[in-house]
């Protein structure tokens, strides 16, 4: 059975049911089913958003990833912008487009993927858009909210902050890698650090913060590219997952180059103030592993890393 | 010039520029440049959004729109919605998904009227999303604030309520049969009801609202399909545009079938208690035409307009 059986209002019951069987917080007050939904924050919140695609071909390929892992890995794409402000999301919309020809059993699985997600992280689908396409794609619009002027931003650096990151960072290269090898399809899908960044925010040491999608070098680029800065970077201090170097040599894989060029591992890169709490007082504020990996210094960057590396054309996620 | 050779650092540094030009309310606290944007409702406001897509070969056709008016278009469809909940609107995000291989010149046209039409509205474009593709496509979010509690519904008409609309309906459906004849390609580009949508969601008769994108009676079947209600409806109380019959006449068009079912108007379509105010104080109220087309009656609907005329494959927008 193809998408095309099943009709655009039978998709769109499709998906109402689904996302009712997730269940709806407080803070939807209309959710699916009408012009457009309506969010409650608490007083004294700004609303936070953000939206991203994963398009077929250029984001996510069928050979190479389950339609789960797909739907699954939108929404935590979406999220991490949220942790990266340090908001709490309070639901999300999904513009679905798809050729008529999908199989439906593809359609289902990237929905079950998706609202998975949705209710592993207590953010409920409040709504979207459907049409027709040539290739699929999913672009997801995150909504959150935070204490008003707490988000955390991606400016604020100063010469001198300490550069740490949570979690450990090559894991998503590493099977990608694997699974255009033809070993296996990816499976695994980061968490978005959303308590870790609003830990964050109530943090004031905290000079700037990004979500690590494009890879280290890249988002720390983004991090520093307002201000006269520069990172100088530890490589050897930048944590990896266990047993890392030993998976990458029998792929014939620079661990180093996944660790800091890898992307996709939705950690959260930050700087902390020097005279902030230390890695091991994050670790235990943010409840996850927190490293310090460099300083953040006054000058241009040496070298190109980080801006230009990748043309319009297959990518991964350009958000603006 | 193609998108290719710009890149997407290229561009994003031209959408950001663009952006920044049209200005941003103190509503914006953070725009594009960061991870997610940040806005500020008042206190006391719900937060309403809406995302909507138009793909090339589906919604719009390069051959008969001007990217201008596929650019303009866009943002009335979204902003439209945000009308229909009684919003106004705080900003909008954009999705943009394009071939490499696509002229600049397309692609700053489409800008070049998104951000027209932006300013028009005094909404500003907060941040989005770029990703290669095999076709174009431009997927909205616009994000609005209402007063807790008072967003106008879809669900809501009791029978007896006076079903009413503003405006005149059939003109895009007309302009669009001229395009596709090759008399000229589509200009005429709506403007979404925002002041009108506020000035409903104040008035306590209202029942339900929905806005006029998938055609009148379509939209009239969104509009009363969760309780056991139909339409009894005056077609020849439906209002055209000033010498309609005669423009249609002259393209073999029947008026009547545009008018009822032509769609992307963007005009609010409304119930009102029996007891309510005329249409002519809703006219003074709105400050802008508003006409009675029927009546919401107690049964199921007769004859089978509305669902399901349209399977996934070409079509105009679908919302959920």
């Amino acid at each position: 059975m193809q998408l095309r059986d099943l009709g655009e209002f039978g998709l769109i019951d499709r998906i109402e049911r689904a996302a009712r069987r997730v269940g709806a917080p407080r803070s939807v007050r209309i959710g699916i089913g009408d012009d457009a939904a309506v969010l409650r924050a608490r007083l004294r919140e700004d609303v936070v958003v953000s939206t991203d695609a994963m398009v077929e071909g250029v984001h996510f390929r069928w050979r190479t990833e389950s339609p789960r892992t797909v739907g699954r890995r939108a929404l935590v794409a979406a999220l991490s912008d949220l942790a990266a402000m340090g908001a709490r999301p309070l639901g999300f919309l999904c513009a679905l487009a798809a050729p008529p020809q999908l199989p439906l059993r593809t359609l289902d699985g990237l929905l079950a993927g998706l609202l998975r997600e949705a209710q592993t992280q207590a953010t409920p689908l409040v709504g979207g858009n459907l049409s027709g396409a040539r290739e699929t794609s999913i672009t997801l619009t995150a909504v959150g909210a935070v204490a008003r002027g707490r988000a955390l931003r991606r400016s604020g650096a100063r010469p001198g902050d300490r550069i740490c990151v949570t979690g450990a960072l090559g894991a998503a290269a590493l099977e990608r890698a694997r699974a255009e090898r033809g070993l296996g399809r990816v499976r695994r899908v980061a968490s978005p650090r959303l308590a870790a960044g609003r830990a964050l925010a109530r943090l004031p040491q905290v000079g700037a913060c990004i979500d690590v999608s494009d890879g280290l070098e890249a988002d720390l680029a983004h991090l520093l590219e307002r201000g006269d800065l520069r990172a100088e970077l530890e490589p050897a201090a930048v944590p990896r997952p266990p047993r890392f170097a030993a998976a990458c040599a029998r792929l014939g894989l620079d661990p180093d180059r996944l660790a800091l060029a890898g992307g996709e591992d939705y950690e959260l890169l930050f700087t902390v103030r020097a005279a902030g709490p230390s890695a091991a007082a994050l670790t235990r504020r943010l409840a996850v592993p927190v490293a310090e990996i460099g300083r953040v210094r006054r000058g241009r960057p040496r070298g190109g890393a980080g801006r230009g590396w990748r043309h319009f054309g297959p990518g991964r996620v350009a958000g603006f």
